[in-house]
């Protein structure tokens, strides 16, 4: 596409990608249900037309957003199956990746975690975010099993507290902030695998056994 | 009252307690803005009248369901500031408790992380909210001085992360499941404090410096 084939499809800096981040942005403020594409056209500063010329619907809208956070997820996942690594280190790897995913796609991973399944494209989400649980759990169990994770907690449980708490930095976490990615994925392996607490003499003797 | 004059105010099975139960779950099912006093009327099969006998206004019953979350959680916060406890012990209680709480009044406590500050009532809540988080924080911020818990990790993103973990169970915890309050405020505990790794010989030989 030369750039004055560019131009004509909508104004300039809107191309597709550019209509889905304001797009994204107004679903998180407003809510999915509530944002029309009359809004979204507002919001814009384009006619509803133009916004048709990039995307079919607002379904379609919301799908490739989903598709760019559950993407991400699903890659870290395969990526880290893919190590010749102790389950416990690949497990490692999927939380770290997963709180990467999170900061830089910040408002399409934020979309994902409201998503209550009330459309036909939010189940199919659903149903991708369920298959990655599963692989998180298993790869906990695995963990588990080979003795590098305690197995006195439910694999399943695990999995969900880990990702309660990467999934809560939506909450809070704001870019340019003080901490970036790489902080905050230390900082949730330092928690989740190794606790807040310090070793008491105590506890290393036990340890020791 | 007598028994007489409470049938009176209402079907029976309806008193204020019933009321506030059936408005807090229609409001996290449908959003507190889309639950009009007449849906709540049609689903408690009472007139709007009889409502307001029990409730001045919707208002009222979202600030009375959040009291009753931000309470709980309060009570938890200065039931351990009254005990001679170390600071990290204290905020083993405050966990615990937080998960009770959050367990045993599981619908309020959901209304309450799904508020956004779009009425004066919720910008009341979320301040109380704040209020909590800086306790909690300020709780963590003593247990690292006293060198009970790791110093590494900024105070307050401690406090973030544990309350992601704990506050993500409302997402699926269902009642009368595999594990109750005891077992979930245990297993928060155990990730929380004493991380998922099991300790190898290089990490105890790292403790014991």
């Amino acid at each position: 596409m030369t750039e004055n084939q560019s131009m004509r499809r909508g104004r300039p800096g809107y191309d597709r990608q550019g209509i889905l981040d304001v797009a994204v942005t107004a679903f998180n403020e407003y809510g999915y249900d509530a944002t029309s594409m009359g809004v979204l056209a507002e919001r814009l500063g384009l006619s509803k037309s133009a916004i048709y010329h990039h995307f079919a619907s607002k379904d379609e809208i919301l799908e490739q957003a989903l598709d760019t956070a559950l993407s991400g997820l699903e890659a870290v996942v395969a990526d880290a199956a893919l190590t010749a690594d102790r389950a416990a280190d690949r497990l490692d790897r999927v939380l770290r990746g997963a709180v990467h995913v999170l900061v830089e796609q910040l408002p399409s991973v934020t979309l994902l975690l409201r998503v209550r399944g009330n459309t036909e494209v939010e189940r199919r989400a659903l149903a991708r975010r369920r298959d990655f649980d599963k692989r998180v759990t298993a790869l906990v169990a695995e963990a588990q099993r080979e003795g590098s994770l305690r197995s006195d907690i439910d694999a399943s449980v695990v999995s969900r507290l880990a990702f309660g708490m990467i999934n809560s930095i939506v909450e809070w976490y704001r870019p340019g902030g003080r901490e970036n990615a790489d902080g905050l994925a230390d900082d949730v392996i330092a928690i989740a695998l190794d606790g807040l607490r310090m070793p008491t003499s105590n506890r290393v003797e036990e340890l020791l056994g």
